[in-house]
């Protein structure tokens, strides 16, 4: 890169474009912008990413973002132990504890099956989840990997896998979101909206 | 914010929203990319939004992005003193740079006139453009503000307020693009393509 910025400028250009979805343009006006900010805007960024990775893990039982291992869901004895619901990221996990619907316990895979990109079985935490299902109470797992290729995929692939344990495996439903417009709703989604229907 | 995410996910996540442009999912995004990143990549963007604030400054010539004070093109006593390129930001003294075709000195103005935004003349460096057209042997200011509304503004504020000093004042050509399409321009692009059209 031969941008005409000072070295540290360039230096953390070069940073903030290993962020995801940023390119050089945008690593650019971040950094002008650390550089306009007062100090104290840098100091907090530099304390806060510290401190991510110093404190911040995932937890042994669900993989679920913590700071505490096991995490507070996994040693709730209120949450109900005999369900389990599979995402594919932390992020998902706190989406649903958003909305404060679900009252059992999570397992994150870390990803979705994705063979083109190498992605494989193996690079999930499958195998913890059959574990996890073999013992203790677990009466039915719901799968809540995302409505894309790969999620549905590693949905299959997850109902095939832990069907045999005598668990029952359900997905989570697919339909027309909350405040969504049928005129402009994608066919599958539509198909899926019919498909799904339900007696009123 | 309350997202569910540990005490140091959500400083984080806090601290990334301060960003031009970031709002809350892109921010996730970010943090939980500094958590499956390598403690390395934390450690290392740290040090460099602190390196920049140390190390990185405006000249006090031409408020220019620099490691030294005055910046070096200021210095350089191969460019042309009497000739000012006024821009909007530092950044864009560093496109022309990549140019490699002015031989001048520059002027950083640190923005743009936005009365409905509250940026006045004395909120740019205005004061110090015309102390610095005054002294010396500056003869020619090219008035290289953005193309945009406020760019424009700002170069006829600055036209008026220089041409009685008696220095020379130009602005920067409009007209099509390199690699653009005529099919595709703008009225006002195409209008002043015409409008500065040169003998062949």
């Amino acid at each position: 890169m031969a941008l005409g910025l000072t070295p540290s400028m360039e230096r953390l250009v070069e940073e903030l474009k290993r962020f995801p979805g940023v390119g050089e343009k945008t690593a650019l006006r971040f950094a002008f912008f650390v550089l306009r900010s007062d100090h104290a805007f840098a100091a907090n960024l530099a304390h806060a990413l510290l401190g991510v990775k110093e404190q911040s893990r995932f937890c042994s039982g669900c993989f679920g973002l913590t700071e505490q291992d096991p995490c507070p869901i996994c040693c709730d004895p209120r949450r109900r132990s005999d369900e389990i619901c599979v995402v594919e990221e932390a992020a998902d996990m706190m989406a649903f504890e958003r909305a404060q619907e679900y009252r059992g316990r999570y397992h994150v895979l870390g990803g979705a099956l994705a063979p083109l990109d190498g992605v494989g079985p193996d690079d999930l935490r499958c195998n913890e989840l059959v574990a996890r299902a073999k013992e203790g109470d677990v009466r039915e797992i719901i799968v809540a990997t995302n409505p894309s290729a790969e999620g549905e995929a590693t949905a299959h692939y997850l109902a095939r896998l832990l069907k045999p344990l005598g668990v029952r495996v359900t997905r989570i439903a697919r339909g027309l979101p909350m405040g969504g417009d049928l005129e402009y709703a994608d066919i599958v989604t539509l198909a899926q909206s019919l498909e799904g229907r339900r007696e009123m």
